[in-house]
C-alpha cells in the first residue's frame, strides 16, 4: 500500500473520491443551465423570471404552493429555517449527532439569538419518535428558566446514511403537532433519501407533518444552491427578512434559480442520487465482506460507516486516503453521482490489502 | 412615451437596463472559468487547489500576503468584515447614506451583536475625513454607556458613484490609525473606482490604511462571488469562524475561487469596469445637457444620480422604466459592462422626450 | 471660588447635589417598607404575596389590569420593553437625544438582536408627532433591506426636562396606531412629568396610546426598583421570558415589590417628585436671572439645562462642582426630593460669583 | 397529614421553609447596612465611596487585587462572567446539571451571542476533572465547524449540595490552564462551600486556578446583591461594558455595595452559611434514618436531595409542602440561615408520618 493509488477511470487519485459528496463536480445539466440563464437583463434579488419559474416548478414538484428560497450553503438553510421558527428562549429537539448540533459552527444558535438545541439519542442516527415524545413531556412549559419547545429537526438521510421511513416521519410529525411545535427537515441528502423511499417528495415531507425543508442540491450535482422550501407559509415572512439580514439573498438570483430548476427537471436529482446510492450499496457490501469489518448502520443512502481494525485504518491514512474518522475505529465514506463502480471496487481492494497487511504486521509483532 | 421601449441591440427592454448593475449577466470569461473548474475531485470548504491559487493570485494582485474569503453577497462581505473588527459595544463610523447603514437589512447589527453604526454627513456621499476626526474626538472613550470607536467604513465607489481620491483614503486611514480604529472599505464597486483612480489595488487600499476590503465581483461580471480581502491579518481568524457560523463557507468553494481568479486574470475586472464607467459618463453627459436636469454628484464610476422634473420621472415610470428614486426628484441610473452606447443614447432620447412631453403637459395644465 | 463649597443644610458638599437624581438617598418610607417586608418566608421569583399585591396596587393606580415587572435599572426597563415589541429587523423611532439611543450602552440593540433605533429631531428634546408621521410614511414597508416600523419610544419627562402634553402623547399614540406600531414610554422621570401634567397616570399613558411603560422609581426615592408596566398584555409573555434570560428576575422579588408598593402608597411618588420639580423651578428661575445665562428648554420637571459663559463653567468645575456638560457651553443640573431650597439658593449664589469672577477674569485678559 | 402544618417558631407555614434558600428574609446586619448607607449624596453607577470600599474589602478578603461588580441576580453574574470570556463560537464546559445549562433561561447563550454549553457527566453533580480533560482533548481545535474551548464553569457548592475539594478545584484549574481556557465558578452558594472546606476564599478560588467568580450573597442573607469577582483582570474591561449594556449597572450602587460589605464584615457570610449547613446536615441525617429514604448525594452544604417512596412524596405535596422534584422519586430540600432546629425536626416528623401513612395506604391497597 505504499505506492500511489489512482483511479483508472478518472486519472485522479481515488484517495479523495470518498471523502465527501462535496468533492464532486457539478452535473453537466446544471452547468448547462447556468449558461442558458446567462442572457439579457434580469431583475435582482429574486424578482426575476427564473426565480418566478422556480416557485412554480417546486410547487408542482411538492403538489402544493410552497415558498422557495435559494441559499449559499446547507448550514444557512438549516440555521435560517430554524430561526424562522424558534424564539430566543426556544428549545429545538434534534438527534445528538445532528449536523446542526455538531458541525455547523453554532449557526443555529447565532441566528436564533441563542436558542437551545436539545440533543436526544436514537438508534442508527435517527431521532426516536418516542424519545421526542418523552422529551416534550419533560419540558417545563411556561417555566421562564427552561427552554420552551419550539421545533424538532431531523436529518434525512441521516448523518449515518440511514433513512427515516414514512411511518417514522409521520410519528415525529404527529408528536410535533400534538406538542404544537414545528418540524424542520435537514435534507442535505434529501434526494438520496427519496430514492430509497421511492415516493413523491410531498409524501416524505408536508403530508407527514414537515413544516420547512432544507432542500440540498449542492452535494448531489449542484454548484452552490441549496434551498429552503417552506410548507408552513407563516414562516416565509420572518424567513425572508432573516435571509437578507444574513447576506443570503443573492443579487443575481437567477443563477441560483436556474440550478435548482435544472436539478429537478426530468427527475435529474433522483437520477443523480440513484447512482450515488447504488455505489454506496456496492461499497458497503464489499467492505462488510472483509474480515474485521462491521457496518455501523444499514446503508440506505450514499454514506457508509464502517468499523475496521485500527491498524488497517492507519494504513489507509498512510496511503493518503482521506475520510472522516469517528471514535471506535469507525470511518465514514461517501459516494456521489460521479463515482464509478470500478472506483468502488478499487477502494474495496485497497481496504482488503490494508486489512491483510495490518493483520500481517500484527502477526509479525507477535 | 406610451408605446413599449425596447433596446434594438439586445432585443430586450431597455427599461430594465439601468436599474442596477445586478441585472447584468455573467461575463463570458467567468462562465468559462466555471466550466474549466468542473473536473475531477476537489477538497471541500476551501481546502482545494483553486482556493489555494486564489490566495496566491490575490496576494500578487495586492503586492502582499492577504487572506481571501469568497462569500455569497456584498451584504455578507460587509457585515462579516465589520463583525471581525467591532465589539458588541463598538461604534462604526460611516456615511449617513452608506449601504451598510441604509440597505442591508441590519446585517451589520446582526453579526456584531448590536454594535452601533454612527452615521456622519459628507459631500458627494463621501465620508469627510474632518467629520470623522471630529466624531472620534467627540466619542466618550471609556464611558460604558457610549459606543466605543472601533471601525470606520467607507464605500468605494460611493453610493452616489463618486470616488474617494487617494489623498482622501489616506486621510481617513491616518485618522483611523490615530484613533486606533480600523478601516473597512465596502468595495462593491471597487473595480469601477480603480479604473477612475488609475492606480494599482495596493495603492488604493492597504497602503492608504485600509484593513479589510469587501471586494465586489458580482456587480461587474461575476455570478455570485464577492470576497473579503484581509490586510490586517489578525482579523482573519475571527472572520473565518464567523463565515462558517454565518453559512458563508461554500462547500464547493472551487467554483467561487474560479470566478474570482478569472475576474482578475489579465485585468478582466478593469476592462469590464472601464466599459461600465464609460457608459455612465456618456449617460451623465447626455442627461446633464437636457433642460431641467442636474447631476447630483460628479459621475466618477458607473452610477448617475440625476435630478429631473418630477412629471418627467413619472412619465419614465409610466413607460415601464425601472430605477431607484430618492427624495427631491432624483433618480439613480446604473451602467454595467454589458451596456452598449446605443442603449445609453436610446435612454437619453427617451428622457429627452419625457421631459419635453412633461413640459408640454404642464403648459396644457396652465 | 477656590475655597471648598459645602451645603450648610446637609453638611455634605453642595458640589455633588445637582449632578443627577441618582445621587439622592432612599426616601424614609421606602426604607421602612423594606424592613417591613423582611419577615418570614416568601416564595421566590415573584410568586410571593408582595408581588401579588404589587399587581393589584398598580392595576388600581392605572385603573385597569396591568402586568408589573420590577427590574434592576432603567436601562433594563427600556431595553427589555422594546425587545418585547421589536423584531430583529424592526425600526424603533425615538428622539435623537433619547437615553435609549445615546446613553444605555447599546442595551436596546443587544436585547432586540440588533434592531435599529431611528433617531428623529424634535424641539425641546421631544419627538415631534409630525416628524414621526413623516418618518413612518418614508419607511419602506416590506422592503427586506430596510428596518420595518415596530415601535416608537418617547421619554417622559424628556432628557431636557420637558414634558409631553396629553395632546402630544395622544398625537403620537394615534400616529402609532395608524402605523400599526407600538408605543413605549421611558418614564425614568414619570412621576415628575405627572406632577406637571396634574392628571392620573392612566390619562398620561394607555388612554393616550401607550402600550408599555418604563416606570422609574429609583431616581425619585427608590433604592433599586424600576418597573415595566405592561398595558398591551400580549407583550407580557415574551417580556417575562426575556426578563429571566436577562438576569432581571429577582429571586427575593418581595423586596422590589415592597419598594414599589410604598412608592405609590398615599401618592408618595407624587409628593417626592413635587419637591424635586419645585427645586428645579427655583433653580431655573435663579439661573435665568444671571447675566449671560439662558435656559435651553423650559423647566417642566426636575432638570435644568442652562447655557452659561464657558469661563464660568470652568470655574464651577475648578470648584469641584459636578454636572453633565453638553456642546455649546450648556450644563445640566438635576434636582431631587432631598434637595433643599437653601441648597438651590447656595448654588445660584455660587453660579453668580463664578460668572462675575469669569467676567472679571475676561476683563483682566483684555 | 391532612391538617395544616405550621412552624411553631415562626408562626409561618413550615411547608414553605425548605423550598429554597431564596425564600429566606434578609439578615438583620445587611438590612442595617442599607439604612446606614442612606445618608447624603453618593455618586451614581459605582463611582461612590461605598463601592470604592467594596473593592478594598474584597481585595483584602481574597488576599489580592480583585474587581468586584455587584449585579441583580445570580443568573446575571453567571451569564455575564462567561460572556466576558467566551467567543460566540466558543465552547463552555459544565456539568450536565449545571444551573447555567438547565435553569437560567438561556442567559449564557443570550449574552455570549450563542456560544455552546458542552454538558459533561460527573458523580455527585460535580464535573469530573478527567472527563473535562478528555472533552478538551476531543475538541476539534481550529475546526471552524466545532465549538472552540474557551471556558469551564463549575458550581460551588453544586446543584446537589456537594462541595468540590481543593484538590478537585486545582485539578480543574490545571486542566484549564493546560488547555488555555478559563475557569468560572458559579458560587451562588459559595459561602456554604467555604464553611465546609474550612479555608480562606483565596485558597478555594484563584490560588486553585479560578479566573472569575459569581459570588452569591442573596441566598445567604442578602437582599439583592450577588457580585462578580474578577481575578483574571483582563476580563474586567469587557465585563464592565457588558454590565451596562445588560442593564446591570445600578445607578444607586452604594446600596448594593453596602450589602456586600456587611455580608463579609466579621465573617457574617460564614456565620450565616454555617447555620444553614448545620440545619441541612441535621435534616439529611434525620431523613436518611427513615425507612425507604436514601440520600442522593452527601450533604456538604445546605441542600438535601432525598429519594423517597413516591406515595410519601405525594402526601407531602397534598399537605401543601413545596419543594423541587426530580426524576426517580427525588425531592430537593434547601435550608438557610433563618431555619431553626425545631423546624428541621418538625419536617422530619412530617416526613416520617407521610412515609408511614403511605406505607399503610399501600398495605390497604393490597
Amino acid at each position: 500500500v505504499s505506492k500511489p493509488v489512482y483511479s483508472r477511470d478518472t486519472g485522479g487519485p481515488i484517495a479523495f473520491r470518498f471523502r465527501s459528496d462535496n468533492v464532486a463536480p457539478v452535473s453537466a445539466e446544471i452547468l448547462h443551465a447556468l449558461a442558458n440563464a446567462n442572457h439579457g437583463t434580469a431583475a435582482p434579488y429574486g424578482n426575476d423570471e427564473w426565480t418566478a419559474l422556480l416557485q412554480r416548478r417546486f410547487s408542482e414538484l411538492f403538489e402544493r404552493e410552497v415558498d422557495v428560497f435559494p441559499v449559499a450553503t446547507g448550514t444557512a438553510a438549516n440555521a435560517l429555517s430554524v430561526a424562522s421558527i424558534a424564539r430566543p428562549w426556544g428549545g429545538i429537539y434534534c438527534h445528538e449527532l445532528a449536523h446542526i448540533h455538531k458541525t455547523e459552527g453554532g449557526a443555529t444558535e447565532a441566528f436564533t439569538g441563542g436558542a437551545k438545541l436539545v440533543a436526544l439519542p436514537g438508534r442508527d442516527c435517527k431521532l426516536d419518535p418516542s424519545a421526542l415524545t418523552e422529551a416534550v413531556l419533560r419540558a417545563e412549559r411556561g417555566a421562564r428558566y427552561a427552554p420552551q419547545p419550539d421545533a424538532v429537526s431531523i436529518t434525512q438521510a441521516s448523518e449515518h446514511g440511514t433513512v427515516y421511513t414514512l411511518e417514522e416521519i409521520a410519528a415525529i410529525g404527529k408528536c410535533a403537532r400534538d406538542a404544537a411545535i414545528q418540524v424542520h427537515m435537514d435534507g442535505a441528502r434529501f434526494a438520496n433519501s427519496l430514492v430509497t423511499l421511492g415516493c413523491p417528495p410531498a409524501e416524505a415531507t408536508w403530508r407527514r407533518g414537515v413544516d420547512i425543508l432544507s432542500f440540498g442540491a449542492t452535494k448531489n450535482g449542484g454548484m452552490a444552491a441549496d434551498a429552503i422550501v417552506v410548507f408552513n407559509r407563516t414562516l416565509a415572512e420572518p424567513l425572508s427578512y432573516w435571509l437578507r439580514r444574513a447576506g443570503q439573498t443573492w443579487s443575481k438570483m437567477r443563477f441560483a434559480a436556474a440550478q435548482l430548476i435544472a436539478y429537478i427537471e426530468d427527475d435529474l436529482y433522483l437520477r443523480l442520487a440513484s447512482k450515488a446510492n447504488a455505489r454506496a450499496k456496492r461499497l458497503g457490501q464489499g467492505l462488510a465482506a472483509l474480515p474485521g469489518v462491521r457496518l455501523v448502520a444499514p446503508v440506505q443512502a450514499n454514506l457508509v460507516l464502517a468499523e475496521m481494525p485500527e491498524p488497517a485504518i492507519e494504513l489507509l491514512v498512510a496511503a493518503g486516503v482521506r475520510f472522516a474518522r469517528y471514535p471506535g475505529s469507525v470511518i465514514r465514506l461517501v459516494t456521489h453521482f460521479d463515482c464509478t463502480e470500478s472506483e468502488v471496487d478499487e477502494f474495496i481492494g485497497l481496504a482488503r490489502r490494508s486489512i491483510a497487511s495490518a493483520a500481517g504486521d500484527s502477526e509479525d509483532e507477535q
